[in-house]
């Protein structure tokens, strides 16, 4: 059984990841960055998210020797010119600090009124291998920001974005139902065929 | 002598409008928003330099009766697509805390690396009349965002903003060789023939 590592140490993304990709009953066995503690964060210097996608799957499918996924992702706030974008998880300052994030772009969009505030949910998921071999799709889910968190689920900006045709957040939704419209659905449901196709 | 009201109540702008109007020798008396007690602030809740400048503008025309200008500006950093842009003044959440701005700005952009951190400051100044007239002219300073701020002078994101072809940041410079390259300075310096127009 070949096996996929998944190059993130997002707690929220793995959860996610791994409830997508094991749905689809591919012949992978899905490990952890945890498996690989030699393995160095990668500084996400690039400026898109297939940028910074591809920086994380390489590094790890090469210093793995196996393949590897990544995804970049985040929130596209479209009065913030698509920002928080590829900077959603460092938006304060701080990495990786989701409160602090959400509630600093209420803050910056707290004059903006409702029906400009538009925005989708982005994901770009890599897939490398050893040898360099890659593959990036892409998926996203629209909506609008509330002023607001409501909900407990999911994790990042889910509390504050309410998808299209929906009057719940994201974060109000069982995991299930999240995975059937989000951006990390789509694009993850998107890298099934083209993993099969590398490992079949 | 035509009265013109400078609708800010930012102490830096009204610092440099001033001094950039009152160079250009117009037979117009400039009057700040200290003298209109009454006139409340105008929610920025615009998209756009332009929209935003006009709000102002107009509401302060409307209400005093007199010739107003305004206008709005920020710093627009191409890694940020454009932003914080119109949201300048309050990018860290609270209004006018120059201070936060910039070291949040500066977090979130600390893993891109030097040569893509290039920017530009833009400034969009309108000229609204009692009448409804409006007139609009804009400028725009090009640089690139510096790692640590440097410089005393100006206010805003000056420390950490280097024009091209300079090595000083525009908070090292004098008010004087600012204004002549500034955003500010050029927007203004176009609005002068227009205010010519309409008081002559």
């Amino acid at each position: 059984m070949n096996k996929v590592v998944l190059a993130t140490r997002n707690a929220g993304k793995i959860v996610e990841l791994r409830r997508i990709l094991e749905e689809s009953s591919l012949p992978i066995e899905l490990v952890g960055l945890e498996d690989f503690p030699d393995i160095a964060d990668v500084a996400e210097t690039g400026l898109t998210f297939a940028e910074n996608a591809l920086l994380k799957a390489h590094a790890v499918a090469r210093e793995s020797g196996l393949l590897a996924v990544a995804d970049d992702s985040g929130l596209c706030v479209d009065a913030l010119n698509g920002m928080p974008g590829i900077f959603s998880a460092r938006w304060s300052g701080t990495h990786g600090d989701d409160v602090a994030n959400l509630w600093l772009l209420l803050a910056q969009i707290s004059d903006v009124p409702d029906g400009r505030r538009q925005g989708h949910f982005a994901c770009t998921a890599a897939l490398a291998l050893p040898s360099g071999e890659e593959h990036v799709v892409e998926g996203a889910m629209h909506g609008h920001v509330i002023r607001e968190p409501r909900g407990a689920n999911g994790f990042g900006y889910d509390p504050i974005f309410v998808p299209d045709g929906e009057s719940r957040t994201t974060a109000e939704m069982s995991a299930g139902e999240k995975d059937a419209i989000s951006h990390r659905g789509r694009a993850f449901r998107a890298l099934v065929p083209v993993i099969e196709s590398v490992v079949l």
